[in-house]
């Protein structure tokens, strides 16, 4: 059964998802959510996921929502990306909730206001202060990615899917590859990957469409 | 082998792991950590946790940081809190993940920003829009506590114990219980656990100490 995957390009958090399905060669098709248009806060869309985000996963009967779940479900169902101990798998549960927590918990709503809210709408103040608390926890990964490929162990795994989920896009949010140097190398790393996709490659919609 | 637990009581991310530990009746002990006179930022800190934050678990040599990660371990260890199901673990997750990002990830900031930060530091925009935030993600957890006990199923598990670990402090910041009465009704139930404890009498360290 073909998994479907309720997304759309811009959603970092819906890439992490996408990413995944297609790093460890799962069958899948996205579902496009469209979001700019109030998709997530209709009410067929909330009974679908009460917390109206995307992404959704469906597998025949089961819905699963929030990315760090579905990479969860697809990792162990494929047995590819899971990391090899259970040392090595609470390290990856770990990355993963400091990237909610920290990197893309941030990353989203800050590229969010400077790329897709109204001009009229922006704060300086606002998105100066989740540019400090960015930069913060990107220094962290930084300094984590010192000396080693991935974030955890000996190969790559979810932790580094998830945590490179906002990086890859193009619209400005103040982060700049060169500054974090060790990141910069992860996500050369990260992109070389056999089935690697840009986000607007591997799920419908991108700013394009709504130029 | 006493489990040990670096924190703080003004902490809600310590919180999480402490009354995780209290509820499944874990010996363990907690380690202050002085945040308030830059514990956190020191090099024996960061080399115990490069990510620079409390909680941190001590089980004889075993590591564990970020409070989800220390959650699912205590839970495991016990066999208490988890979930009765695969499919209940995942809900168990989902909420967990929901919290980090969208509750405690900004509960925390807000009322740090509101309530520790000197006066002159404050910014109305930004806690305006941390408080906006917090209150879309307490009113979905609100939705979602309609009709229920807790948060996944029949009984509570650390799903409940992570998105609960802002939510008892006394400080302000802009959250009012009767403006969410299926929270409120929560609280009170998780409240009521034997063993239950305030954060403030769980863990060393209170505004109290610095007045």
């Amino acid at each position: 059964m073909t998994i479907k995957l309720h997304c759309f390009g811009e959603s970092g958090n819906a890439y992490k998802a996408a990413i995944t399905l297609a790093l460890t060669d799962t069958e899948w098709e996205p579902v496009f959510v469209d979001f700019f248009n109030g998709a997530t806060r209709t009410p067929e869309f909330r009974a679908l996921n009460v917390m109206g985000e995307v992404p959704v996963m469906e597998d025949g009967d089961l819905i699963l929502t929030q990315s760090g779940v579905i990479q969860d479900y697809i990792s162990s169902k494929t047995g590819k990306l899971g990391g090899r101990s259970a040392a090595e798998r609470r390290d990856v549960l770990r990355w993963m909730f400091f990237d909610n927590h920290k990197v893309s918990g941030v990353a989203g709503p800050l590229r969010f206001n400077l790329n897709f809210l109204p001009e009229a709408k922006r704060n300086k103040d606002v998105n100066d202060f989740l540019s400090m608390r960015l930069n913060s926890a990107l220094k962290i990964m930084d300094t984590a990615l010192t000396g080693r490929d991935w974030l955890t162990g000996a190969e790559p795994t979810i932790a580094d899917l998830a945590c490179c989920g906002y990086l890859y896009y193009p619209e400005p949010f103040g982060f700049d590859r060169k500054a974090f140097p060790q990141i910069d190398r992860w996500l050369d790393g990260i992109a070389a990957l056999p089935g690697w996709k840009h986000p607007y490659d591997l799920m419908p919609g991108s700013p394009a469409d709504r130029a």
